[in-house]
C-alpha cells in the first residue's frame, strides 16, 4: 500500500444529526477553498457541495475518508475500503472515539495537516470469515461479508440453551468450548463485545487476535491471544442448534450443527490516520480509568 | 409446610437411559416389598411395575418424588410439584449433581432412611414472573410460566446489538444495563448460568437472589446479590428490540420494548431431600476444585 | 438492643481537614442550641464548644455519633461502640461513601430528624477473629483486636510465593487454597477489597458472608457467600511461610504454618442511621454505573 | 543467535527427588554412549558420571541443557543461560508442564531427535528490570537480578493498604493504579501468576507483554496486552508505603516512595526446544479445559 496524493476528499456523517451537517459544511468548504474535491453520500451532497456517490463507490474514489460521528459510523465505511487502504480519520461530534479520534474543534487542522503530508496511518487487522457445509462454502460473495473491523461473532440461537463448538486454530485442535458463544476479536474490536466478555485491552497495532468465550461452562476457559496468521476454525456441535455468525454486529449467516466457520486475517487492513492522543489517552478516558 | 407420611413414592426417569431402568426396577421393587406404591410415568410404569401417572400428576400425589437421572430430569418435575412441596430425592446417574445428591450406590439406604423418618428437607426459594404490556399482563397462566428452580433470564434476541434495560429492585431504581442480557438466579441457580456470567456461588438455602448482567458494556456492572423478599423489574428500554424471556432455559415470551417484567420469589418452595454430602463436597466435586 | 433517649452527640471528625472543623462548628452549636451536650476527642473539643473525651469513651457514652469524614473516620469509631449499638450517622466531606451517606448540606436537617426519632437504623454485622497456635488462643485481648466491619484478610507475607489455605466453614471441610490469599467479607466490605478481588456487590443488611479468595491458582475458585452464622476456620498449610492477619486493613498477627484463624460473626452488630439515599443510589453513584 | 554443533550436554535436575536421578542416570549413559559429554551439578555429577560445573557455567557452557524436574527447576536454569541462548529441553517427571513439554517416557528418543539436528527452538522474550533513585540505578549488577522469563512484579509490603501506582509506557502516561499491585508478564508468564490476577493466555511466541493490575480498585483497570518493545516504567507514588520488587518470584528489592522501576525486554531469549504437544494441548491438559 502506497499513500496517494490527496485530490479528493470524502465525507461520511452520522445520519440524522444537526452538528454533523454543520461541521460538515465548514469542512467541505475548508477542503474545496484548497482546491479539492469533496465526495459525499447523495443525501448529504447537496448540502455540502460535494459530488454524489454511493457510500461503496466513495470509499474506494476518494484519497481520504473523513469520517463525522462516533465509531459506528467509521466501522461502516471503514469496511468498504478494500484493497485500496483509503486512509480515514475520524472525528468524534462528542469527546473522544475508540476510533474517532479527533474532536470537532480539531477538525480543520487535522485535514490541513494530512494535506501537508504531516501525518501517518495505523493499520488495522481485519477478519474475514467463510462458512462450510457439507465440504461446500456457502452464501459467500453477499455484500454483507465484507471483512470485520472489530470482531467475527459465533452466538447461540436458541435463548437457554448452551452451544458446543469444536475450535481449531493454526489447524491444530484448540479446545471444545460449552459457551453462549465464541467472539474472535480483532485488537481493535479488543475494546468492544471481548471486553464485555472478559477479554483483555490490546494495543491497536499488534499482529494477534482475541479468542473470548461468551459465558463459557469451564471456568478456566479465559481469553485467549494468538497471532493473527493462526487461522481460527469452529464446527457446531451441537446437533439439534443452530447459531448465528455476525461480523461486526452484523448477522450474516444462521449456522447449522456441522457447519465449519472459517476466521482468517483480512487481505487488506484499515489504515487509519494515527492520533495527536495516545492509545492510553483514549482507553483512560473512554474506560474512566481517571 | 407439613411432613407426610408417605405412602406412595414417584420415580421419574431420564428418557433413553438403559441404566436408569435397571436401577428404577430394582428400586421400585424395594419399595413396593415395603408395602408402598410406585407411581411413574405412562411410558415406563409397565417395566418399574408402578401405576401410571402423567408427570404433573405424579409430582402432586406421590408423597415423595425419587428421581433418576441428572439435574435437568430433577428441574422439569420439581417445577412441577406447586405449593405441597412434595420432597424430592435426586439420584444421580453419574458421579453427583448440584441437585442430585445421592449415588446409585446410596439409592436404596436412601429412601429407607427416609422411609424410617430419618431425613430433613432443604427448601429452595423458586422464582415467578409475569410480564405487563402496556399495563396489562401477558401470557399468565399457561404451563411454561411454572416457577423456574434455577433462574429467569432476559436475553437480547437480535443478535449483535446490545440491550438496554432498566431495572428496580424493592420499587427503587436499581440500574440501567447496556448488556446482552440479565440473569436473576436463586442460590440454587448460582452455580449455573449466572456463574458463567461472573456471579458468586451462593451458598442453597441463604434467602436471596443473584442479579447477573451477561457481558455488560460497563465492566463496574458486578453480580449483585440481594434479599429475595425484593421484587425485580426489569423494563425493556432499547427503543427497536426485542429480547426473550426464559425460565430455566425455556423460553416463555418474546418481549417488546416497554415490556416490564415482574420477578419476585415463588409462593412455594422446592423440598430437596437433603444430601449425606455437604454443599461443600459437591462444590470440591463439580467445579474440580480438588 | 433498644433505642436510647438522645442526651449527648458525640462528633467525630476526619483529622486535619479544615472543612470537616468548619462544619463541625456549626453543627455543635446547633446541637447544643437543643440542649443536648456534645463530646468530642481532646484534639477538636476546645473549637467545638464539646466535652472532650477519648475516642473509646466517647463511642460508648454518646447517645449518637455523627462522624463528619470519609467511611474511614466512620470506621475507626464504628469498631469502638461495641455492645451498645450507638448508631452512627456518617457525613459525607465530599459527595456520598458508602458509609457515610448523608451530604454536608444534609448534615442539620439530619441531626434534627433523628433528635425528633424520625429515623431506622440498619444494623451491619461484624466478624471478629482468633487465631489457635498449638491449640491455644494467640494475642487475645489486645486493642488491635477490634470486630472488623469490612474484612478479616488473610495474606502471604512472602512475596512471590503462593499460600496454601485449607477452609472450613461451618465445621466442615469447605476448600484448599493455593493464592496470594483469602478475604472473609461482611455485606458491608462487599464493596471494598472484596470487591477488586472479583467478589459481589452484597446488600448491607443480609445476613452473609463472602469468602473470595485474591488471586487463586485454581480459576474455578469464584467468590462464594455463605450464612453469617457459619464459623470459617482457615489453616496456614504452606510449610515454610508466613502469613498476615488484618481486620479493616489493620495488621494484627503474624501467622505460622499451622496456626487456625477461626472467623465469627461479632457479637455486637454496628447500628448505621438509615439513608435517604438508598443504597442502589449509592452504588450506582461510588461505581460509576451512570 | 546460531545453533551450535551438540558436544556437550548439561543434565539438570530438580533436586530430592529419586525419580529424577534415576532417568538422569539412563539419560546420561545414553549421551556418553553417543560420544557427547555429560555436564552436571556437583551435588549429582558422581552420580550421573558427568563433569560437575556450578548451575551458571553448565548453562553456558553446554550445547544443550536437559531439564529433569517441573517448570520450576527449567526457570531457575534458564535465567542463567544468557546471551548464548543454549537451547533448552523440558522433560517434566509427572505429566506435562507449561514449560517442561516431554513426558519421561519421550525422554531419550526428544534426545537422539536433537543430536539428530531434528528440532527447532522456540524463542522466549525475557524481562529486566532497574531501579531508579533520586536519578540513580540501585542494586543493580546483583545475581538476583537476572531476567525474568515469566513475570516482573510489584507488590505492596504493607498489607491492608492499597498501592499507587504511576505507569508510563513507550515513554506516554498510561494509567494511575490503586491496587494490590501491578505484573508485567511475558507470553511465558500469562499462564502463571498473570493468569491467576485476572489476564489473559497468550501464546508464547508473540512478541508482548501484559501487564495485569492486582486487585484494582477501579474495576475498568483491565489487563492490557502492549508491544515487548514498549518500556515500562512503574513509579510508587504512595507517599508513605514501601512495595517490593520480584522477578519470577524472587524478591531483589524493596521499593520506596518516588523510586521508578524500568520494565525492558530482555537482550536474550530463552530458547525452549519446540514440543511435540501443540501449546494447545498443554493449555488443555493444564488448565483442565477437557
Amino acid at each position: 500500500m502506497e499513500a496517494h496524493p490527496i485530490r479528493s476528499i470524502g465525507l461520511v456523517m452520522k445520519r440524522g444529526v444537526d452538528e454533523a451537517l454543520e461541521v460538515g459544511r465548514r469542512l467541505s468548504a475548508f477542503i474545496r477553498g484548497r482546491g479539492l474535491e469533496v465526495l459525499a453520500e447523495p443525501e448529504v451532497a447537496g448540502a455540502l457541495g460535494a459530488r454524489p456517490f454511493a457510500a461503496r463507490d466513495l470509499a474506494r474514489q476518494a484519497d481520504l475518508v473523513v469520517v463525522l460521528g462516533g465509531d459506528g459510523t467509521l466501522l461502516s465505511i471503514a469496511r468498504l475500503v478494500g484493497a485500496r487502504e483509503t486512509p480515514i480519520l475520524g472525528i468524534n461530534l462528542g469527546g473522544l472515539g475508540f476510533l474517532t479520534h479527533a474532536r470537532i474543534a480539531e477538525a480543520q487542522d487535522s485535514v490541513a495537516r494530512i494535506l501537508a503530508g504531516d501525518f501517518t496511518v495505523d493499520r488495522r487487522i481485519t477478519l474475514e470469515a467463510v462458512v462450510e457445509r457439507s465440504g461446500r462454502d456457502v452464501e459467500a460473495g453477499r455484500a454483507e461479508w465484507l471483512p470485520a473491523v472489530n470482531d467475527v461473532v459465533i452466538n447461540k440461537r436458541i435463548l437457554g440453551r448452551i452451544l458446543d463448538l469444536e475450535v481449531f486454530a493454526d489447524r491444530l485442535p484448540f479446545c471444545c468450548y460449552r459457551a453462549d458463544g465464541l467472539i474472535v476479536a480483532t485488537p481493535t474490536g479488543s475494546t468492544g463485545y471481548a471486553l464485555s466478555a472478559g477479554g483483555p485491552i490490546v494495543f491497536p497495532t499488534l499482529g494477534v487476535v482475541v479468542l473470548a468465550p461468551i459465558c463459557p461452562h469451564t471456568l478456566s476457559n479465559r481469553p485467549v491471544v494468538i497471532p493473527d496468521r493462526f487461522a481460527v476454525e469452529v464446527i457446531i456441535r451441537s446437533p439439534d442448534h443452530e447459531a448465528s455468525l455476525t461480523l461486526d454486529g452484523r448477522e450474516v449467516a444462521t449456522l447449522k450443527p456441522g457447519d465449519l466457520v472459517r476466521v482468517r486475517k483480512g487481505k487488506a487492513c484499515v489504515a487509519l490516520v494515527s492520533s495527536s492522543h495516545s492509545y492510553f489517552e483514549i482507553w483512560r478516558d473512554k474506560l474512566r480509568w481517571g
